[in-house]
């Protein structure tokens, strides 16, 4: 995996997570004890969060940091597995 | 786990998992684009690796990140319970 589309899918995993307890950016910042902006960033794999932040944002959204780095192994995976559906359609 | 407490016992992960192959300092720097110095302060838990960081130290060990930081919480585990140990001894 690459640096981008790791930095992209772990944002799509803490959005995901953060949806499925119903809470805003504002929530989760407040939790995690980060700025909403740099949640929004984290989310939208605009910046790479240090090992310290992972483990903020787990801690908030009630998950081990090693679980949180599964789900993003797994939304890796799903977007890799739609890209040979694609590339097979296409070919 | 404290911030401070986190970057340490991630750096003994490392220098457990390094020596755990025989590799110096310099070979797990070779093998996963970094500094020999940067590597060296990751191990001694002097610098807060990224996402990014954790990801290419584990592809070179050749374990998922997520597993780096389980043998994290499980350093992170033993301390606390020798601290406690000690504290029930001192007390």
């Amino acid at each position: 995996m690459t640096s981008p589309s790791l930095v992209h899918d772990f944002g799509i995993a803490v959005r995901q997570l953060r949806e499925s307890r119903g809470w805003s950016q504002e929530m989760l910042a407040a939790h995690s004890d980060l700025h909403r902006t740099y949640v929004g960033e984290v989310e939208r794999g605009l910046v790479t969060p240090s090992l310290v932040t992972l483990h903020k944002l787990a801690c908030a959204l009630d998950i081990r940091a090693a679980d949180l780095l599964l789900r993003t192994d797994q939304i890796a995976s799903l977007r890799n597995t739609q890209h040979l559906r694609l590339t097979a359609i296409a070919c």
